[in-house]
């Protein structure tokens, strides 16, 4: 789930409950633990030195391609896993709400596509559906809950920062602002005040471009993790990178503080950001992202070698299908800032710099109009 | 989760999603296997023959009192792991959606009622709350996952019914004819229609029944399936008796039919449906129950003592706050039907008999107004 305590998240974040206090009876298992507050929980079995680490995640459609929803969904869901270095998933269930808002003919076109997108990356994650619930409501609900039951040996504790690790993210910001100034092209009052930024064309691109991210499974980076030694992670969702920043620097063991420096934004969002009133906080670090990167804390001596091969690793060309026509590279990670010493807290340093991450599917998109394979245009219009 | 594929169940109801077919590959664990259709997905795990075994129903509120709703939603969800005679829950997640429609005070008087209910019957049920989601919705939603590890010895898979059981049923009928009867109490012109049959305190105390009938964790019921030896079991939700018992004859590998004699009804109920015209079909089976029974098949010979332990347990008055002031014995259990050669099918006799189950709760719920230990008065008028 998306994590964070306490805050109102408003439609589309979520924020965790509150835990119960029966985990310290005797009977219980020994083993690491994890209630609320992180991206998983963590309870340890009465089996084998087993834990089980699960996550659930539902929320409202974001993109209008219902089949992109339901991949960025599975993905939103599954990061949490990867999060923890979880590279696996023993099983999905898909949580999904029908608008009672649609007719049959839209329920028709848009749910199946929305539940091949959420079952094609459960695929890809090496999982599959095995069953959920779905009701009607007045919104669209899609989500999910993963589950995995593994070694303590599989999952890495998000509380092992030290000073002088680095801080690596493994997706772009900006998704919120992207997916925002597309549904501005249909309001001029709103147009007005970014067009000087930025072109239609551009905000068309920027807007796949985040679809694209989204979809992206942080699995690479899950099994990097292990590879590199990571000492600690979090996925940035619904709190904005400074949330989840904050966040993961509660959870740790050591006197820790994290300072961010660097901010790769999708192009020209960090404009569009500005142009539109610091739109969202986008360059505090406020801004909402959904299905967004890994940040990881690693040794720094491993963490150039890590995004080296990010770059390098052909499967996390993650949305296989998204990626057709493309060059089918890997995923750019970032350096973004240091572990230093400090009293469990993060901030950004006061002028970031900000890293403008190109269009990776701008041709694609372009040459083949629907490139990411996914919905026609008519169940794309039912989500609008 | 309610099971039944295909069908729409409409608010309140669930349906199934349908399965990927990815659990073919070699190098998936052997074991017993079930996906979507029954209530529970049990899949095989990579470790020591060890099984995962999960459900997750979500829902509308259908009664006024916010902890009472808490704990029925807790209790149908864990009534999935129940009805494979699973009596222990190694994890639960709670998901929450905050009505928009509510104001703050109302929120903050119904939200932790609610979440009270769903823990106290969580703890109840041996588990605790560790995480979930909770969102911003038109409607409140409640509901969970329920997760356990265990042994293939643990569980009893829902298919091993053979000629010549009986069927025993362990809660009555008649839940959803009760809430909406109670609803009538102030529409003049669908009171009118019953109240020939029923006095306005009748209605109370069905309404009072019904509600600790579906707080009541099925939890005694799967312990007794161990030891009376079952061979199958379900539990009655969204799709009523007659659709559970069909769903659960479909799954036999033997050639069995289920044949249902007697109805066992929450008192009252079974005129009141007749008096509004043959109200959701109870007396064809078809009308939906919130948290309902187990359903069972036991061999012949044990069946009246699976229902005497059940009538004896003092751990089976689970709602245990809910029964402060009343005599704190056990559940009845009645043994409903047979199961005898067949197609795989289940019906309702001709004229079933209707068992009038009379209401526990009466004088409790007389003499301390709010016996149930539940919540004050504002709280239950902002869920009206």
């Amino acid at each position: 789930p998306d994590r964070q305590t306490g805050e109102d998240g408003g439609p589309g974040t979520g924020t965790e409950d509150e835990s119960s206090e029966f985990g310290q009876l005797a009977s219980v298992p020994h083993g690491p633990r994890l209630g609320i507050g992180m991206d998983s929980c963590v309870i340890p079995l009465r089996h084998g030195g087993l834990s089980l680490i699960q996550t659930t995640d539902f929320f409202y459609p974001l993109v209008e391609d219902p089949y992109m929803m339901g991949r960025i969904a599975c993905a939103n869901v599954l990061s949490d896993l990867y999060a923890m270095g979880i590279t696996e998933c023993d099983n999905m269930l898909m949580l999904l709400s029908v608008s009672q808002k649609m007719n049959d003919k839209e329920r028709e076109q848009v749910m199946p596509l929305m539940m091949k997108g959420f079952r094609d990356a459960a695929e890809e994650g090496g999982t599959s559906v095995t069953g959920g619930q779905t009701v009607i409501n007045p919104w669209i609900i899609i989500g999910g809950v993963a589950t995995v039951v593994c070694q303590p040996s599989d999952f890495i504790m998000p509380d092992g920062a030290i000073p002088g690790d680095v801080l690596v993210l493994t997706k772009p910001l900006g998704t919120q602002v992207a997916v925002n100034a597309h549904q501005w092209l249909d309001n001029p009052e709103k147009w007005n005040k970014i067009k000087l930024v930025i072109s239609k064309d551009e905000v068309e691109h920027a807007y796949q471009e985040a679809m694209l991210n989204m979809a992206t499974l942080n699995r690479t980076a899950a099994a990097l993790m292990h590879k590199f030694n990571a000492h600690a992670a979090t996925d940035i969702t619904g709190f904005g990178i400074i949330g989840h920043a904050r966040n993961l620097a509660k959870q740790q063991r050591n006197d820790v503080a994290f300072v961010i420096h660097n901010l790769p934004i999708i192009s020209k969002m960090a404009a569009v950001s500005k142009a539109g009133g610091n739109l969202f906080g986008l360059l505090q670090g406020t801004s909402s992202e959904t299905s967004g990167g890994l940040l990881i804390c690693l040794p720094r001596e491993q963490a150039a070698r890590f995004c080296a091969e990010m770059k390098a690793s052909r499967a996390s060309a993650s949305c296989a299908r998204a990626q057709e026509g493309t060059a089918g590279d890997g995923q750019q990670a970032w350096i973004i800032g240091i572990v230093e010493k400090g009293t469990r807290c993060a901030r950004i340093i006061d002028k970031p710099r900000i890293i403008e991450v190109p269009y990776r599917g701008a041709v694609a998109a372009t040459q083949e109009g629907n490139s990411h394979g996914a919905s026609p245009p008519e169940a794309q219009a039912a989500l609008a």
